[in-house]
């Protein structure tokens, strides 16, 4: 078996084509189906930007109503799901039992199942923030606020957290967020999604193991880690001296660096200046002066080295500014990303080819079997 | 984005080393750790083989009463979760029953967990058998049978079944057929779980997706249909022009073929022995007859293209002989085939890479964002 090139973690390895965005590494640009990312999360809504990556354009306005009453009212979830996430133990995972109960989604629905899958996609798209914010509420003792059809989809999540209706400054900072998060690529995460797509499986399996994926420490966890770093720091004198340490020590710095990225992550930039905006809003005199102060250092020592903010930076910090704990950050990146996720398995099922790399065998050829009773 | 070159469905694109299986598609030829797998299917147990493929070395009779007694021990479910089961619809596919149960496995011992990787693969593989079984004898209206200590993990899970327990010849018989699925090296499943392991992700979250994706009609759907046509056929003299017309309109025929193997699976030509032992114990003029007909008639036909009898020839009829439902089969593939999911998991970590190849973007590069109104 010797020679054969082992592709580890397929890094810059492409196995299919897509048409619903791009990364320039080099100039930090991101684009959904060719409209920069930043523009998008200026002026568009997340449900606008869901049905562009579902169906390849803008909607016009009918096209728009119609997507979003169909997800506002598909946001209920089944009433035995509820009953469920009641009885789930208080200190559990947010994903997991966002993992699971998409996955009991499907068991009731593959059961009645005619909808077509852009349909599919949004109706579980619909359902996730109920999840969370069921879960989250229940967790701490609180009862869970239903979803409210007068508001939109990211909204309504932010008052199903909260139980208070957002104000319209933070329902155009949620809808960006989720805008921002809501396409990457073949990220780990969508690429499970796709595999699992692959054998022709259905879509809740799919998306059960993409949420399992972006569980991951190395994948949708990262946010936390720069929320525990910056709470470590706690000041801004105390930065420069925290990233010298951290060099020394050659530790990674959370919410730095990223595979495709080789400058701004351009999401980082329109993230800070939320993160700023909510920072003088709310009086806060840590989370955003410290962090950055840690850009600044970290680009001075680091740019030669092309390492760079990146998207965990400043989100994780404008969560934590609006109120949301750190345990349900991944859940959030996950009710935006589920529109990539299903985006793509629509995409690959269509020139479908069952994914099946090979490994490189480098155990015994030749071992014997010996019995049992002749074992050491 | 033109000339790089796209690895569709990864075919022979080698991802990482391993020992625990390889396949010679030449010869026909499948080795777990340098061991012939027919000479385990007829002289191993199935906890033998796991533990084969999990620690890497056959047994010895302490460590392997150990494992025995610790797969025993867990094969019982949280009462939570068999509470849920018998609310699940009746219609419920039995596969999303078990992806589900796996998921709410881990809302449970995730917030508990301090076993070690190996131990929770033992524990996850002991509880298939019993979400399966109960499942299945809930949904048609029978009481669930507890599993009995007293019997290995295959002839329990028969006994689980149908509530007997099994001769020797049928214990002897359960332990190969979970023995020759127990592990294939990087099969669309066993891919989807290392994906979503390579984030350093839970085990639960891995085999919650690769079970997702063995449900897939072009993975571990196959050996349903091939019952499907031999019903369709029904007698050895129809099987001539069934072929004929298959092949005429260039119609795939069910359990022949294989991406990897170019000759006889090996595993095919054990199943083929089974099959015909229980079709004489059992009186069956059908399912064998037909069966063994059509191997005769394909082969001589389409060898010259490399077409051969694979592993799901015959274990559908196998299963069908020994009386399980067609609408299990996939998850006795599961419940066997757990064992290498967990081992490839377990080997990859150790070296471990997140695993996210790239797409190739053949969208617009410059798309403008036009404001809704002025959509059309």
């Amino acid at each position: 078996m010797k020679g054969i090139k082992i592709f580890k973690g397929l890094e810059n390895v492409a196995v299919a084509k897509t048409s619903l965005s791009h990364i320039n590494g080099e100039k930090g640009r991101l684009i959904y189906r060719g409209i920069p990312v930043e523009i998008l999360a200026e002026k568009a809504t997340f449900e606008e930007v869901a049905f562009l990556l579902w169906f390849g354009y803008l909607p016009n306005r009918k096209e728009l109503d119609d997507l979003i009453k169909f997800m506002s009212d598909n946001r209920n979830i089944h009433s035995e799901i509820e009953d469920w996430i009641v009885k789930f133990p208080r200190e559990a995972h947010p994903m997991d039992v966002l993992r699971s109960c998409v996955s009991l989604f499907g068991v009731f629905e593959n059961s009645r199942g005619s909808h077509d899958e852009i349909q599919k996609a949004a109706k579980i798209t619909a359902k996730f923030p109920t999840i969370v914010s069921y879960h989250y509420r229940l967790s701490r003792g609180l009862n869970p606020v239903p979803p409210d059809k007068t508001l939109d989809h990211a909204s309504n999540f932010y008052y199903m957290m909260t139980g208070e209706k957002p104000d319209e400054e933070i329902s155009k900072l949620m809808n960006s967020i989720f805008i921002l998060h809501a396409e990457q690529g073949l990220n780990a995460s969508t690429f499970a999604a796709m595999v699992i797509a692959s054998t022709l499986s259905d879509m809740y399996s799919s998306i059960t193991g993409a949420i399992g994926a972006l569980k991951g420490a190395l994948h949708g966890g990262a946010n936390e880690k720069v929320i525990d770093m910056i709470e470590d720091i706690g000041l801004p004198e105390n930065v420069e001296s925290y990233v010298e340490e951290a060099l020394k020590e050659k530790r990674k710095i959370p919410g730095f660096g990223h595979r495709v990225y080789k400058t701004y992550d351009p999401r980082s930039k329109v993230l800070r200046e939320y993160a700023r905006k909510l920072s003088s809003k709310m009086d806060d005199i840590k989370y955003f002066p410290v962090t950055e102060k840690l850009e600044k250092v970290v680009v001075e020592k680091l740019a030669h080295k092309k390492i760079f903010p990146n998207v965990d930076l400043y989100s994780g910090i404008v969560y934590k500014l609006l109120g949301f704990p750190k345990e349900i950050y991944t859940t959030i990146f996950a009710i935006a990303r589920v529109v990539g996720w299903t985006a793509h398995i629509i995409e690959y099922n269509k020139f479908n080819k069952i994914i099946r790399p090979c490994g490189v065998y480098i155990g015994p050829m030749n071992a014997e079997y010996i019995p049992l009773e002749a074992r050491e």
